[in-house]
Parts: structure tokens; C-alpha cells; sequence
């Protein structure tokens, strides 16, 4: 499959261009040669692409932990468009159809796919995930397992939003959330955010949400968020706040999502739930941490972490359709796609501040 | 229920002495007297006493993390008797049964007894944790349900023995062992050797066990670990005795129990576990830990935590009855219930060194 | 405890009246002692009692399944009221509490309950099932951990409709509905209508509800079913009751409740769930039914049944609070306790027809 | 793909020579061309089959269930063989090496493949299940991911007992049998005897077997079982023979397997099983079944079905690695490949008796 059923950088075409980072802060827009379409692929174009901290990370350091761009690579992988072509094999698929795309081509052959969790596959071809290039493009060719039809009443601008959902409904369900989860969310960025969503649309029935920014707090607060405690960001005020988090709360912590990933919030998310609870790592900041670790395990309280999701879209879609989830609240900017705009795009989303979601329209 | 049950040190009996701890380093064999019998309660004279590292803890230092020994206490909570007196309610024990002790009375009323996770139970009595008194005595009163009847081939040690080997189960149920679960053992003192018959007994294909000591090392072969390696103190170490962990199991490790609770066994156990595997953190010993938090996560590596242990005897009883756990081979030294021989047993136990579990007979 | 912490009727006291059922079809308001207050007591002014479909049978048949009346009993076990007198021991509770019972008290000490299925417990002793009597009095006495506070929007009618909840509450437990399980349900009597509240209190984005009569549907429909399809009594009419079933669902069904127990009810069920998906039988027809068991088998459809609940009085106030359960739109008629009225209202309640919930307003 | 990368029957070709069922009781050896071998695909030289009931089944009606035979058809499914070819992109076999085949071929495309659970996936092919034909012949072609490699210490007979043990490892897994687990086996035909062997393998202490015959129960003692129960075959002596089996377990019974599927031996499972445990329905006699479903619902006792088996391959080799299940036990007779001894083979299966298992040689 070369470069994953994405699009293919060595031979250059005319038609199909794309957003190749190819230095650090150096976005070029530059044709991409489609690979053939496969029995069972279909090419889509583009239309709407958001951007994920991760394409940030590689605009920003041309590399996100391990995984290190060597070359030039095209960014994106939350993505929407309507098929143009479809394979012989595809029946669930017309041309047309406005679909949104799961980003990671799992191989399908090891035991961990075979045992439901192809997201942990070591073959995963995953768009702007070293070598395989992104989705910042006019048009890709894709698996057609891989695109899901949108319901009429979401737009392509949701349908892109399915890829952070997915997060956040992958650690919904590994955490176990449900009507009678009271759950913590420290860090009110954007994955903070969507996770509180997520917990909302998993019934639950009590949220708090904790930053170090009035700003983002309020954003929490009007996204749905029951209560909010501002927090500082000494590693010392750790068990005053954990007892503000317990009084706003008003009942135990059931559950904590780590949105920020350090030392002071895996702390905070570790004291403040309760015997038999569960915390969830969302957001990954520093690789090692010192945490409390033997007071957690000695209440029970267990740590899951969270890589990408699985079989998430088919129920995002369904969020979204309902209304349950509300993801168009946390598009801030949008962007079309020519040169400039791109550049100027990657920079207002590293900017961060009143960005949450920065949505490219194709 | 007073002091829970157990033996109340206010009024004192001749007839029941017990093994207090009266100041560090300074045990007492004094009177204790004995409750009132309820009418589910048993009175048991207690046969064989096994000293717990907790016991050592608090012998040494008059404090197990924050449990802090303000008032003498009687120690011993690994315990076998022979029941003397039952209570009028009490229909499945007689007068002469041999039983084994569950230590820890939980409430029964609030929510996570009700839940079946009783070990979490906030108003647990438990024998020698304070302010509740020991076993380590003559006497004692326990509810008869927590009293389990030994079969005919399993001896009062064997009994005592229960209690320790229930931590190993408690943590084999957590971690869901199985005939598919390749183990690793990360140190080889009392617990890890008590993890490693758990193990197997739950099916366990493979286990490899690790430690700093050859001695320690060549127990555990002893015992029935299938490979051990041997490993420094140096947290640099780490990535490589992975690699040589991952070459002596021969396959993935799907559950790695961290036996000690230290930075570097931590660390030891979560990078050495396979993507989707688990970590068990069932020896406690710093409070605060240095890990990789995060690649663990991301290889979505669960950590759970074990406290104590719930519904293990019946278990243990049969593992013990059928031979598929031999408890016998871990009781290296015995003493007697004198003034001099409590205190020898406890400095012995103290030791380390060749002492794996240290057994009072009565 | 004698008869269950419940009233006792053997001693007469003037003051607390109950509803005795004393031989079939007749009820009769009689003087019931109250037992004494144990130090985990609370004595409760009932305000709210609900009769159930199991205190209509005993009325009419003085036998539920194997439980067989050979005295008089007093019948009721749906109910709530006000604290009038604490134990030594209770804590969470004071005078004046506005409370909801649950009605069950395990024993606390076998093995079930010790591994949280205290419901399974086989020495519970329950409000009104033989030789325990119930609660449809003036008084009673009930162990305060079993009394749970009423939230201040939630009216003692509300709290003792906790107990039909519940049955819901524990069978989406059981056949873990959540956002993304298309629930059916198969009938719309009194047990298929909590059933479908507590389905969508739980996140089931899709119900379909069945049953033979338009007034059920018409009002299943109205209390929130998606769809509904009206069935006939026929077992050669499952086939194709099923296509129409998938039909209007629109989507698979995940899990199906039988709420009424039948040959067919269950046939529907079996043959309407997709393959991995889950058939739960709440309601209690027939004993021995005749259904395509190998062919669900075979799909890997599970079978889940439930007895009663456990934990669930929680949950159910939470839902009751927060609006996301609206259980007073189920009760239809109300009576007060008198003779005559008491008498009426199990005679309303045995009709059926338009009676839903019938409640006694003390 | 065609006929499901096994052999084709339309074109021929001289070599590869394979047993065709044409009718009702007669079967041929006939050419069978080979497909194409696919990048990821092997091409294996058979050297055991052994017979299922279900092409049994075929071989006298031309019928399984719902699976009619319109067309000869290949046989076998059981088998293991030698690698003579390996497609471009296969990495973890070479020539010569020993593989045991698993047999059926998902999708890997549809939610069922991706969430884990294969085997109910609808696009399945799988040998000898029409129209795809089976692997009883001199060679195949295969994807390389469902060719496992053989221990050293495993025969190539064995390799071909890991289909039938498959089933009893999906059960066992299903049903969550472990040290814990005292199990009841329904049946001791050649599926309840591989049962037993799984569930002895997976920990279980106690298990009983019941049987109608003495010659089966005597081998089933052989194999392992600790007690066995004979049994009539009305339906009348269910209760007093769940008394009899209850009182030879000594224990409760945790988990029955029903390993015939009928109204009788159901009803025995449902029974004989505690509050809480559960029945797992696995050798598939009647479609339809009178059971008391409502008794063992209000129990809790849940009933789960298997359809094949999915991910167990690499299991079942390293329990007969291990000699934790001595399958070799089970083959009772063996057969080269020849016209006669073909036919003779299948009349040996069918006519039972003394038959466990029938395997060819190749």
C-alpha cells in the first residue's frame, strides 16, 4: 500500500494539492499524487479539516514524542468530504455521499486487531503520522470502512469533529462512564473540553472542571460544565484544592480524566477520586511524572490510559445527530485553503488562547 | 463492638495473654481480655500466627504509612485457630472445628460493601491495624463468617498462611491472570514469591521474576518460576533489562505485579508490559513515584492497585486443599509464644535474609 | 430480628394500623406491632406506598411463584415517608428526614452478599414476601442504611416509585445499556414502561416498544418511545413482527427485555437482537417457556435475568432529581388508607386497563 | 477471493486430489484446482484431518441447520499441514514449517470484525461451510495469519485437534471459568469430553460429567472427570438427578455447559446451577427448546451461547505444549487417504460408539 491509501509524495501530479510541512513553521502547498483506488477504497474530496494539537506539535518542532519527520509530510487527519469514486467492492458508498473519515488503516492481521483493539496496532498507517501523509489535501483515496455517511443534519464541519470526539468517547467508554459517574475533568483545553462533552453525552450527572485559566473555566462553564475550580499551578496546593474539588462536587469523584498530563494535574485527578475509582490519562504533557501513585493503588483507584480510540465514529455520528453533543460550539476559526490562510490557520491555532478548534473549509 | 471485636485491652484476664507492642522495638507478653461473644461471633484459640512485614513495620517504627501507633496494640493478623465457643446464631461452625481468619470486619452498610468491594470498606476493623488489637494472642473473638474451616489435609499454618497468599489472589483476580497471561514478576522477597504461587495457580503459562538478590532469585526458581533475571538498583538499567526480561519470557508480558514500589521496579514493570497488558502495583514502598506515566498510557498499559483483598479464603482453602499452592515451603522459621521467642521472631523477621515467612506456634 | 425489622404481628398495639391480607381478595386494617428499635433503626411514618403487580397476585392468589401464604401478611413494599425515631447508632439520618425505602435486608454474611449480589441472597427478608410482613402501615421499622434521604425536589410519591425503578435500573445494569445500545422492549404494561424511563435514563438513543393493545402503545409512545409496533398474540406472527421490529428501529437492536414473560414476548426477543447483543427477562410469565434458544445461542445473544436490584436507591433519586426520570406521570390513581379505599385500590390495580401506578397516600 | 482462498472446484487440475461430498452419503476424491496465492497468503500440504460432527452431518443430509448443500462440496475443517509456498508479503512463516489452520476467513471490515468478535461476523467464509469448500485434501491455500506454527513437542495431529479444542476454549472464555469455577458438563459425547479437557485446563476444581451412556461417562472418568452422574432420558427425573449432581460436586455448581442441546439436558444446566452463575449452551441438538427460563432468570443465571471460536489458536497450542491438554487422548481412530478409506472413515464417525475423534493421515 506505499504510503498507506493516502496520498503519495514522490510523484508529483497537477490536480490534487496539499499542505506539506516541510521544515519546522514551513507549510508549503504542493501537489500529491493519489495513490490508485483499491477495490475496496474510495476517493474523497475534501471538505472540511480541523487542526489537532498534534499537526501543531509537527508545524511547530517537526516531530511529536517518538515519532520524528524526517521529510516533508502533509498535515491533517480530522477530516470530512464527499466521495467521488468508489471502489468495485464498496456497497454501503455512492458518489456523493458526504462522509467523515477515521484517519488510522489498522493491518487486520495481528492479535491485538483481531482482538478488538486495532487501535494498539504496531501496523497502524495513520494520516500525518510518520511516513504516511495527512489529509490537508484536496482529495485522498481511503478504505471505505474507514468513511462514515453523515446524517443529513450534520454538516461536514461536524463530521470532521468526529476525530477529537473520538477521543473523548474512547476514554468514556475505557473509564466506564455512565448515569452514575461523577466525573473531574482537570484542564479545560481543548481536549478538556471535548471530554467534558463526551462525559456529558455518557449521562454524567455531575461535572466538574479545573484549569489555571479564568478564560478557559468560563469556557467549560458555558459548554455545560456543573461546577469549576480555579487552580494554581503549584504541586503544593494540591490537597487544599483536591478538597475544593470534593465541596464543589458535592458527592464523590467517581472518575477523573487528566486532560494536561503533569505532574500537579495527574496529582489532583489521583487524590481527588474516590476508593474504586478510575483515572483516566488523556493529555499527554510530560513522558515521566511523580505522582502518588502507591497512595492511588492502595485505593484501588485505577489509572487507564487512552491511545487514538476504535469504533468510535458510528456513535459520534449518532451524538451528533441527536444533539446530544454539540460540537460546532467549539469551532472558533475557519480558514479556506490557500497558502496564506494555511500558514496564518497553524499559527492561530498554536497561538492557543481563544482558539479552541481551527477549521479549515476546502 | 469496642475494639472490633478482637481482644480488648483496657480490662485485663489472666487466662489470655497477648503480644503487645508497647513502644518500638519492645513487645510484651501481657493479658488481653476477651469481648463478650456476640451471637455470631466465635471464640477461637489461635493456633498459628504468621508475622506480616506490616507487623515488622510496626515494630520497628510504631507506624505503617499513615496508620500511627499512639497506644500499645497487640500485633498478628495471619492467624489459625481452633474454635472454643460459638454463638447462639452461628450454624455452620461447632465447638472443635480448626479454622482459618479472615483479619478485617467491614461495615456491611455504606455503599461499597454493598458493592462488593468491602476492602475499600472506610470503617473496616482489622486485627493489628490501630486501634484494633492483633491476634497474636491465646484468644480472640471474630464473627464466625469470617472463620472458614480448614479441610483435613491443610494444616494451621497452612491456615495462617491464607492471609498472605490472599494478596496474591486479590491481585490475580484484579489483574485477571488466566491460562493466556504471561507473568512477570518484578522482585522476589516475601510478596513476590507469595505473587508467583498466585500466579501459577491461576493458570500462569509463563512467569519470569527479577530481583537484585541471587539468593531471593534462586527461591523463587526453587518455588517454580520458569526464568528469573537478575537486576541492578540503577534506574539507567531499566531499557536494557527490559529487553532481557522480554528475552527470557519468550512472548509478551501481558501482566507485570510490581512487588516492591519503587521508582525503578515501577518503571521496570510498566515499560516491559505489552500494549493493552496490565500493571499491578502490589508492593508498597515509596509513597511517591518517578515513572513513565505517559508511554504506558499511551500503550494503554492499565494500572491497578490492590489493598488488602476480599472473599479470598474459600479460594485459598481450595488451592491449598487440591496442592495446586504448596504454602508450606515459604514458612522458613518457627517460635513459640514465649516473651523471649516473640521478640527473636520478630527481630528474625526483621532480617530478611533467608526468612521468608516467620510462624508462631501456640 | 424475628420477622424482618418489619412490623410484627403477633403483639397487638393500638396505634400502628397496616393492611393485612388475611385470605384471598380480602384485606383488612388491622393493628401491627412494631418491633424495637435496634442502635441501626430508623422508624418511619410511611406517607407514599405503591402497590405492585406481586401484591396483587398475593390479593388475588395468596401465592407469588413458590412463596405461598399460609398467614395473614401485611401486604406493600413500595414506599417512602418521614423519620420519627434514629437508633443510637445511625448518623446520616435525623428526624424529620424525608426518606425512600428499599425494602430488602440481606444477611451481610454469605458469600453472595459479601461479593455484592446481595439480591441473590438467599436469607433476605423483604416487605411483604412470606413470612415478612410489608409495608403498607402507619409505621415502620427498617435499618437506616436501607432509608435514603429525599432530595428536596423529589416528593415522597416520587420516593417510593424508587422501587419500581429500580427493577429498571438493575436490568440496564445488567444488559449494559448505554449511549449507543437501540433498546426494544417487549410489552408496555407497567413493567415495560419503567423499563423504557430507565433505558433512556441510561443513553439508549433508539426504543422500540411492542405490544398487543393500542392504549399501552399510546401511551409508551407518549411517555417517549421512538416507535412502536403493535403485535399479535399469535407465536406464528414472530417473523414477521420481527421485520417490522428491525424496521422501525432502523437500526439493530442491541438489547431487547422481555417484560412479559410468554412464549412469544421471548421468541420476539431472541430472534429480534443482533448477534452479540443481549436479551434481558424482566417481567415473569410464564415459568417454563418453549423459544428458538439454540439459534440465539448461536448468534451469541446472552440471556441476562434479574431478581429485584441491588445499590440502585441512589441512582434512582439522582434521576429522579435531576428530571431525568419523570416517574410521576406514572401513577394514575391515587387512594387513601382507609378500609374501603385500600380495598378499592387493589381492585383498580388488578383491573388494570388505565391503572398504571396505583398509590396509597398515608 | 472467490471460494474463500481454499480450493476451487470448477476449473481442474490433475495434483491437488480432495474429498467432494456429492450426495448424500457419498463422497468422492476428485481433482480441486487451487486459487492464486495472494501477497499474504500460504499454500499448506495437509497431513491430518480429522471429521466434525458437522461434516458428519453434511455427509448423511446434505444439511447443517440452516446451511443446505445445493452442490458437491469439499470437506473438512479440522487440519494441519505443511507449508510449501508463502505469498510475497508473509514475514512470520517459511517453507517447511508446521501449521495448524484456523479455518474461518472474516471480513476484518465490519463492526463485529473490528470490535473484537470475528466469529459472528456475516461475511465470514470458512471451510466446508457453503459454498466455500473445505481443507480435506492434499493442499490449500490460506492467509498466513490463520496458519499458526506447531511447537516442536506438537503434532501434526494435534495442530488439527485445535479446531474442536477451540470451541471448548471460546466457551470456557465466554463462560469465565477459572480456580474458582466448579463446573457441570452436560453431555460427555466428543464435545463434552473437549470441554472437559478446557475447562480442567483453564483451572476448573471440581467438574461432573452427565451422560445417558455408561461407556461415555467411563471415558469421560478417564479424562479427568472427579465425578460423574448417569442420567434417563426423561425429563421427569430433572430434579431429583440436579439433587444427584449437586450432592457429586460437593460444592455449588458455578458454570454448566450443556454440550447436547436439548430440552432435558438444558433444563438439567438451568437447575443444577446456582443464583448467579452461568449456563453456556454449546452442543446444538434442538432449534427450539421447553426450558425453565423464568425460574433460572430470577436466579440471575445467565445464559450465554458460542458460535465457533475466535482468537484461541495460540492458546490451544500452548496448552498442548505444555501437555496442560493431552488431546492425543481423543483421537480413537485414524485413516489414510484413500477412496475406501474415506468412506469408511465418515461411517466410523457416524455410527459413534467407541468414535471420539476420526482423523485422516495424509
Amino acid at each position: 500500500m506505499g504510503k498507506g491509501g493516502m496520498c503519495d509524495g514522490e510523484k508529483k501530479e497537477a490536480e490534487n494539492m496539499a499542505a506539506w510541512l516541510v521544515a519546522k513553521n514551513t507549510l508549503k502547498i504542493q501537489p500529491c499524487q493519489l495513490p490508485p483506488l483499491g477495490s475496496h477504497d474510495v476517493k474523497i474530496r475534501m471538505k472540511a479539516v480541523g487542526i489537532c494539537g498534534s499537526d501543531v506539535h509537527y508545524f511547530k518542532a517537526m516531530r511529536v514524542a517518538n515519532f520524528i519527520l524526517k521529510e516533508p509530510m502533509v498535515l491533517g487527519h480530522e477530516c470530512a468530504g464527499i466521495i467521488e469514486e468508489v471502489g468495485s467492492e464498496v456497497k454501503h458508498l455512492v458518489v456523493g455521499d458526504r462522509v467523515a473519515l477515521e484517519p488510522g488503516i489498522s493491518c487486520s492481521r495481528c492479535n491485538i486487531c483481531k482482538d478488538g483493539r486495532y487501535n494498539l496496532c504496531e501496523n497502524m498507517k495513520f494520516f500525518s503520522s510518520p511516513p504516511y501523509n495527512g489529509s490537508l489535501a484536496n482529495q485522498v483515496v481511503h478504505p471505505a470502512d474507514l468513511c462514515f455517511k453523515l446524517p443529513e443534519n450534520v454538516s461536514l464541519e461536524e463530521g470532521a469533529m468526529c476525530e477529537p470526539l473520538s477521543v473523548g468517547i474512547h476514554a468514556c467508554r475505557r473509564a466506564n462512564v455512565g448515569p452514575e459517574t461523577n466525573v473531574l475533568i482537570v484542564g479545560a483545553g481543548p481536549i478538556g473540553l471535548i471530554m467534558m462533552l463526551a462525559a456529558r453525552a455518557f449521562g454524567a450527572p455531575r461535572i466538574v472542571i479545573v484549569d489555571v485559566d479564568d478564560y478557559r473555566l468560563s469556557v467549560g462553564k458555558d459548554l455545560g460544565a456543573d461546577q469549576f475550580v480555579k487552580v494554581s499551578t503549584s504541586i503544593q496546593d494540591v490537597d487544599a484544592e483536591v478538597g475544593e474539588i470534593q465541596k464543589a462536587m458535592g458527592a464523590q469523584v467517581d472518575v477523573a480524566f487528566d486532560c494536561a498530563g503533569f505532574d500537579k494535574t495527574m496529582s489532583t485527578a489521583l487524590n481527588a477520586t474516590r476508593a474504586g475509582g478510575k483515572v483516566c490519562l488523556v493529555g499527554f504533557g510530560h513522558s515521566e511524572m511523580t505522582v502518588p501513585l502507591t497512595p492511588a493503588a492502595a485505593r484501588e483507584v485505577d489509572i487507564v490510559g487512552i491511545f487514538r480510540y476504535k469504533n468510535t465514529w458510528p456513535l459520534c455520528l449518532e451524538l451528533l445527530e441527536s444533539g446530544k453533543i454539540d460540537a460546532k460550539r467549539l469551532i472558533t476559526h475557519r480558514f479556506g485553503f490557500s497558502q496564506e490562510e494555511v500558514v496564518e490557520a497553524f499559527e492561530t491555532s498554536a497561538r492557543g488562547g481563544s482558539a479552541i478548534k481551527v477549521m479549515f473549509n476546502l
